[in-house]
This record gives C-alpha cells, sequence and structure tokens, in this order.
C-alpha cells in the first residue's frame, strides 16, 4: 500500500509515524510544501519573545531523522498543487519542477490558513505579517524595529502571545479586536482580566474596532471610527480558515466556512482520500454539531487515529471538545467547551456560577487567586463549558473541567472528584469541587443568583445593593446607593434592612455575598446573590462604582 | 432542632457551617476536645520546616469569628467522654468539669487517631511524638534538638513531610518503613524515586525494618535485624485508626478495622446519630468494597453532605476513591484509586502501563521529566488507579486521572481527553493522553509488555535484552548479555538478530523500545517491550546493571 501524505506537521506527521509503526511495509511519502516538517508552531511566539532561545528547538524533526526512524519518505518544500482523484495521484511541485505521485491512500493533512481581510491598502503595505510557520517567523523577526510601534490585528490567541512577545522586545504594542473584547473564545468578564493584563503591561488594547485601512505604505492603520495609530510592524492574526483549496479543486465534498467533510473514519467522499487536522470539520461533543476546532491536540489525535482505520483497526472519530489556553504575561486564561455566549445562541438553557480561588491552600505560602467560571444545564447541570484566569493553576482546573466534560460529568460531580490535597498543590475543597458546590445551590434554589451583566437593569428595576464587606475594604469603591453591612454584623442588624426593599447582596469575590444571601432569604428577603460580586464587577465596570 | 457536633475541624466544622447557611434556625454545638478548632493539620508539617512562618496562618478559624460569622456555639477544649443514645445526650468534660449536652441529633466527626505500635520500652521512653494536631506540633518543635538525630518511623506522607521539614531545620534524619519501600500507597517501582530523592538529601531509609524496641529512654531505637540507631527525637507516623471509642462504647455498629458503619445518609446504627470522617467507612468506589480512607477531601465533603441530609436534601454518600499526593525535597509523588498491588489482591486482571513524559512542551525550557504509571482492567479497559512522580506537573495528571476514574472513563477515552496545551502548559500529547494510547496498544495486542519486576524471570528463562539506546548513552550502564542495536539501525541489521531467541527490547525511556518491539514483530520475532525501559529498571534495581 502505497499512503500520500499531504503537510508534513501535527496531523500529517502524526499518520505517518504511526502508521509505520502499525505497517513496516507500507510506502508512506510525506509532500511538505513549506522547508520544514514536525515543526513546533504552538511555540513560534516564544521564539519571538526569546523564551525559546534557539531557532532549532522549535524544529522537532527532520525529514533525515525521519527517515531514519520511521523509514518515511519526508520531502519538505514539495508542494502540492492538484489532486487527481481519478488518476490516484497529485501534482507536486518542487524545485519549480511539477511531477506526478501516485497513491493508494491519500491523507490530507492542510491545516488553517490565516485570514487576511481586505484592508483598503494593504496590497501595497509594507511590513505585513501573519503567523503560521517558520518562515512567516522568520519574515517577523526580520521586521521587528524595537524603535517603532507594532500593530496585532486580532486579540486571539495568537494575537496575545505576539503583543507578548514584541513587549517583551521592548516593542510598543497595540492590539486591535474587532469584537467587543480580546480572546473571543472567552465570555467578557474573563477576557477582561486578560485586557488589563496587558494594559498593565503598557500594551495599548482597542476593542470593538477593525483596521479599516492601511495609509503610507502600512505605517498608518485607520480604524472603523477613524483613529489612527502608528506602526512600523503589523501583525494580522484574525483568525484562521480551513486550506482547502486543493480539496475544492478535487471536487471533495466541502462544508462548514470550506471545511473538508469526512465521515467517522475520517474518509472525504472521495474513498481513497481521507483527511485529518485543523482543515476538517468535526462533531462537537457537547452537542454532535458541525464545527472548526483548529487545533494542535485534535489534529495529533486524528492524525494517529486515521492511521489507525488505514491499517484496519476501527478507531472512530468521536468528535471534538476545543479546549484552548494562552498566557498573556502573568496571568493565564483558558477555556473549554461552550462559552456562556455561545450555548446562550444556541438556546441552550444556561446558568453560570464563578468561584474564586486559590491556587493552592491559602495557609501555605505562593498561592495566588483565580477566578473559574462553569457554564452548565440550569435543569439537569450537564456541563458546557468552563473558562478561568489566574497567574497559577488555572491549567490544572481546566484539565480537570475538559476531563469532566469528556466525561460527561454533571455539576453534581464535581463535589465528589477526589483531586490531589497537599498544601503546595490544592485545598481540601478544590476550586473545582466549589463551582460544583455553587452550581449546585443555584440548581436547588439555594441562592439566586444574578451576573454582574444584569445589575444595571436590576438596579433600574428598583433592586438596591447589599454590601456585606468588612468597612476597611469599601476604600477600594463601592455599588452606588448600597447598603453597607458586614456580614459578621448581619444578623443583629437585620432591623436596618427594609422588608419591602430588594436587595442584591455582593462582598469581594462573592462567598460572603452568598451566606448573606441564606441568612437574609431565611428571614423573608426579597434577595439575589451578585455572582462573582464586587471583585467580579470591578474589572468589567469600573466606571459603574463610586468612592465610599 | 438542637445538633451537637463531635469534633470541629474538617468534617465537623464543613457540617456546622453548612448547617447554618441551610438552616438559620438550628441550634448547632461543636464540641472539641483539642484547644483549636479548624486548624489546618494538613499543613503542620510545613510549619515544621519553617515554610509556614506563621504559626496562627494554621489556624483557619476561631471559636470566636465562627460565632460571629455562622452563629454557632463552638466550645474548644471540651471533650465528649460518652454518649448517651438513650437520652439523647453527650458527657462533656471541660476544665475537670462533667456535664451533659443534649442533642436531637449528633454528629460524630472525630477523626484518626495515629497508630502507637506496642514497641518494647516505648512506655518510658522520652521525646516521642505523634502528629495529629497542633499541641501534638508543639511538642514536636519543643523536642527538637538541630545537634541530635532524628528517627521517623513509617514512611507513609506524613512521615516523608516531617522527615524533610526536620532535614530542612538541620537535623540527620532516619526514616525506617516496615513496608519494602517508603509510601505503601504507591508501587514499589515508584516509591523507589521517592526513595532516591530521599536519601539524595541526606535522609537515612531503612526499608522492610520494624522498630522492635527502644533502649535509653528512646535514645536509641533497635530494628528487627537489631540495627541500632541513633535519635534525639523521634516521630512516630505508622498509619491512624478510625477514633471510635466514644462510638463503640455507644454501642454504634462498627466495622472494618474499628470504623464506623454509616449508611449512605451518613446515619449511623442510631438513627440519631450521624458520622463523617476519617472515622467512618466508606465504599471505594471502583468496586464498592469497604475502606477506610483518612483524607480531608473526602473529609469536608461528607460534612457537607450531612448538613444536607439532615436540613432535608437527599444528598447521597457516592463512595471515595482515595488520591493523595506529597512533596518530598524537589520530588512530587502522587497515587489514586488502587495501587497495582492492591488490584492483584483483589484478584482483578491487571494491566499497567508505565509513561515518560516532560512537565510540558519539551521544546519550551523548564520542562521537566514526570513517569506515570496507568493501572487497568486488560478486558474492559476500566481503570483502577494511577500513580506519578516528577518535579512539577505531576498534580494536574493525577488530577485528570481521578477525574477520569470517578467519571467512569476507560483507557479508550484517555487519548480523547483535549487537555490545556500551550508551550508553557503541556504538550498536544500530553502525558495522560500517551497512557492512554500505551495501554490501549497492550489491549489492541500491538505491545506486549513486561514489567522491571518480571525482567530477572524472562531472562532466567533464556530471553535476552536487546538495548536500542544509542551508544552514548550506555555508559551509564546496560542489562547483562544485551544485544545493543540503536533504533535508527535497527531495520538495516535485523540480520545480526537471532530469529530463534527471544528479545525483550529496552531503551532508555519506553518510547524507542516499543518503536523496536514493532519493527521486530512484524518480521516474526519473539518479543516483549520492557515497560519503563532501562530509566525504571535502574531506579528499582541498579544492583542488576553492568558497565558497558
Amino acid at each position: 500500500m502505497k499512503v500520500v501524505i499531504v503537510g508534513g506537521v501535527a496531523g500529517g506527521m502524526s499518520a505517518a509515524t504511526r502508521l509505520r509503526r502499525l505497517d513496516e511495509d507500507a510506502e508512506i511519502v510525506v509532500l511538505e510544501k513549506g522547508p520544514y516538517v514536525s515543526f513546533a508552531n504552538c511555540g513560534l511566539p516564544y521564539y519571538l519573545s526569546g523564551e525559546i532561545a534557539d531557532r532549532s528547538d522549535l524544529i522537532v524533526q527532520t525529514a533525515d531523522k525521519l527517515r531514519q526512524r520511521f523509514n518515511l519518505d519526508v520531502r519538505p518544500n514539495h508542494e502540492v498543487t492538484q489532486i487527481l482523484p481519478a488518476d490516484h495521484a497529485v501534482v507536486v511541485r518542487h524545485d519549480g519542477q511539477e511531477s506526478r505521485e501516485h497513491y493508494d491512500r491519500l491523507i490530507l493533512s492542510p491545516g488553517a490558513t490565516p485570514v487576511v481581510p481586505p484592508i483598503t491598502g494593504l496590497d501595497i503595505a509594507e511590513n505585513v505579517h501573519v503567523l503560521r510557520n517558520i518562515p512567516d517567523l522568520d519574515g517577523l523577526m526580520a521586521g521587528l524595529k524595537a524603535d517603532q510601534p507594532a500593530l496585532v490585528v486580532g486579540g486571539g490567541f495568537i494575537g496575545l502571545e505576539v503583543a507578548e512577545a514584541l513587549t517583551k522586545r521592548g516593542v510598543a504594542v497595540t492590539v486591535v479586536e474587532q469584537a467587543e473584547h480580546v480572546l473571543p473564545a472567552l465570555d467578557t468578564e474573563m477576557a477582561v482580566f486578560v485586557e488589563n493584563e496587558l494594559r498593565q503591561h503598557g500594551v495599548r488594547v482597542v476593542t470593538g474596532q477593525a483596521v479599516a485601512a492601511f495609509q503610507d505604505r502600512g505605517q498608518t492603520a485607520v480604524l472603523t471610527d477613524g483613529t489612527k495609530i502608528s506602526t512600523g510592524l503589523t501583525l494580522l492574526a484574525v483568525g484562521v480558515r480551513p486550506d482547502t483549496h486543493l480539496a475544492k479543486g478535487a471536487g471533495l465534498k466541502l462544508g462548514l466556512r470550506g471545511g473538508l467533510v469526512v465521515d467517522h473514519h475520517y474518509q472525504t467522499s472521495d474513498p481513497a482520500i481521507y483527511a485529518v487536522g485543523d482543515a476538517i470539520v468535526v462533531n462537537q461533543v457537547l452537542d454532535g454539531t458541525p464545527t472548526l476546532i483548529p487545533l494542535a491536540s485534535p489534529a495529533n489525535r486524528q492524525g494517529r487515529q486515521v492511521a489507525d482505520n488505514l491499517a484496519g483497526l476501527d478507531r472512530p472519530n468521536r468528535g471534538s471538545l476545543g479546549t484552548a489556553i494562552v498566557r498573556t504575561f502573568d496571568l493565564t486564561a483558558a477555556a473549554t467547551g461552550f462559552s456562556e455566549q455561545q450555548a446562550k445562541e444556541k438556546g441552550l438553557a444556561v446558568s453560570v456560577v464563578h468561584v474564586r480561588g486559590t491556587s493552592h491552600a491559602g495557609y501555605f505560602p505562593g498561592g495566588t487567586p483565580l477566578l473559574l467560571k462553569l457554564i452548565f444545564n440550569t435543569d439537569s447541570g450537564a456541563i458546557y463549558g468552563a473558562q478561568g484566569v489566574g497567574k497559577a493553576g488555572v491549567d490544572k482546573r481546566l484539565d480537570v473541567l475538559a476531563t469532566a466534560i469528556k466525561g460527561g460529568l454533571t455539576v453534581a460531580d464535581l463535589p465528589e472528584l477526589e483531586l490531589t490535597y497537599a498544601p503546595p498543590f490544592g485545598s481540601a475543597k478544590d476550586p473545582v469541587n466549589m463551582l460544583g458546590y455553587a452550581a449546585q445551590n443555584v440548581m436547588d434554589g439555594l441562592s439566586h443568583s444574578i451576573q454582574w451583566s444584569e445589575l444595571p437593569a436590576a438596579l433600574q428595576a428598583g433592586k438596591r445593593v447589599l454590601d456585606v464587606r468588612n468597612t476597611a475594604e469599601l476604600s477600594e469603591g463601592v455599588f452606588p446607593n448600597s447598603v453597607t453591612i458586614p456580614l459578621n454584623e448581619l444578623r443583629d442588624r437585620l432591623d436596618e434592612l427594609d422588608p419591602k426593599q430588594a436587595y442584591v447582596v455582593s462582598c469581594f469575590s462573592g462567598q460572603r455575598s452568598y451566606m448573606a444571601e441564606r441568612i437574609l432569604r431565611q428571614h423573608g428577603f426579597d434577595v439575589v446573590n451578585l455572582d462573582g460580586a464586587f471583585n467580579l464587577y470591578r474589572a468589567v465596570r469600573p466606571q459603574d462604582l463610586v468612592k465610599f
């Protein structure tokens, strides 16, 4: 059997090496249009930042090593220009020459390509880059000028990693994001912590704006609202789309946003052609709907699985969830599954809770705060997604939550999780357990919460904030027209409250306000808890707060 | 309703505070025989080490604060000496006076008490301690003499934490463990990494020995084999047992090793008496069998759940898994579920795989190796347990695996997990994914592995080691009578192997040897893979290796 693989990075190379382990006799040809195979594309921004000091560290495997170890015929700088399905062949361009390569089975792993938006003047703009591979990185590095500002268009994962890297290189960076907030995979109130972190490190963040035009050969970017931004170097990182022009040319069935349609064995509409990685449409495990999830983890898994299927093992594609993480200076932000916004757009019955915990036991030195958000079905407790921000321990909690989602666990299962606890590592009640407790309280009707975005309307409707922080904490700011009674005095001062007044209780993080809510509800008050409380609200809408 | 709670730490205080949130009107009395409630018992060794600098950090809550915030009647230094079930009352001793306290419902959270073995001369030995609470800690601190050696009897979690703490205080420490290796919760080949870490930091580790006698008023410990060890301070940390003398006196039903028997609502054999925490018998979630799991995480959960049940919510005890972690100097070791030994003792059909990975992407600086072990059912792929050792990232992987087990995931689900991946946090194929792949290979018959403990018998039976490391690596030592061919040359040098010889392939970590196994098997050789390979074998049986 001769297997030709188009694309020699995550999915393609996983397929090639697994196939060899399963079949010593297969002829395996890997055609990669770029000069490098099996490179660490997720590491590119960290070479830009200088953290990965040696460029060769980005190149995980070479064609020679892959030939030696896996007996693979790996051909860099070989671009497939056409698929000829009727002939079971591909047309390959190398050194300006075109030739044909026959296949018995073809695996497409072309990846995704950066979207280049149709910006006026982009065609003649200079020093404008995308970042997909090592040549892109080399171009970006060559275009670096420490004494000139840089512009990153797009505040997604790659955009923010590059913004940080450029800042660390001493460049003044502006990030422009078309959405209302950076990191569209996260909801507003979580992403805002990342925006604040960026600003604290000197990055200018402009949201709700796109670049409408480039002027002065790219040295000026004009935003939708007319703002002009000077830039000596620009990165376009507004997203990616499936790189499926070859598949399209071959008449293979395409679906969502041009993604390649494959069956559960990764077979395309042509039975001799398979496809994996960022280019394919996958089923979201949460609801079975088609989606695109251009991430390394699924691509690697799919590459291995398609090899299994070709070798006669039945290894179906069970769908993808989508878990992502980004470090932005000292802050980590991560998300898995649906955001609250996505879940609501899908019409799901959604509740959310926020829990603020610490990375490890509060009584052990070095712990740092982390904020977790859980998105779940109000009736069944099914978990739709989770998000986290914090300096440390966010990856661990999101990994647990991603595992819980893939395992079909509900919010009622989260308190049952027995996670590693010793003071340097966690807490007897881990923040993940606490998410479960908080969600159960909502489902059981023990707590009625409102979200930060609902507070203005609630106040408008006549509700009043009862702030149960201690007096010393109030200097950080208070909600307008709020009543303040420290939690510990609440039982003794209930007569200061108006039984006819509806209250929204808040504290700093939401723990004390929940206790206050329980006290007030049991005394017959009309009360709701402000989920996430002052700490969360201040991050999103500091302008609404007043001095005490 | 008047609820009396005996024991004011993890389980008891969780019950008290949750009950208050559910019921403002309940009369809640917490009786704690010691001077402190709600203290951080897991933090005690870290005060000894000096990492927790302020003793008050160990005291999470005080009786006064709990009264203020939760309207709890918390009474430290109140020891319950007797339960009078017929009278719905307990007898309480305080300041030398005894009185009766009536209850409508009684919650017992007495915890577990350190086992004191019947050692000759222990009764007149001086400066011998246990470590369960703050007074014990104070006694241990008072007995510290930097110029004299210390002895820790018992190499479990507390023993090792104290051994490290004393070493950091400048004390020369010997750890004596009766089992074949320290950390009996782990299997030999994982625990040995911890022993090596202890030794590298100057701790003397003696295994397979118990203390038979104390001489010279405790200044000399005589081991089973007659060895004498000098000690100026001794800690007994050989395990704990349920502290159920009160329950026994009251005629409550006891079970496994004296543990309190409760139903799924935490009700004892007396319908007015409930119990939670280290003192109760729980069902192991893996197989439903009764067990004792004296850990903080289940205790806290149970405390909360018993309050729910008392308040009319139906919150059954769904059983415990048992997840534990310990930091020993720079190494972390953790375990969840059954060890291989436990699973085998239960007669389960067990396979195991070891995977060596890195804490985060290998191409990003700062990653450190970690070794994971998965214990699973050979036929169904059900996961029985997992263990890990490494400098960093062990807690995260064990948390994921503990979640997978509680969620009923099988080895086939582990490759499907989509964990947070960016270079500073993980790898596109996380070590947890790799565990799943390795286990699937075993289940699919793609790999036939033997364990380190099986190698001597295999060699005895005529098998021969084929070592596929590179020549430069062989200076670390080789297996006796082994054949060495670097993996990359194997295909070209197959004729150097004897087709009638049965081989055990090894490399450094087990990855290349698996590839070699696949090559050889497809060429018709009789071959098995040495799981964990040289790196694991060397840790456990360095004496078997020879110079190259």
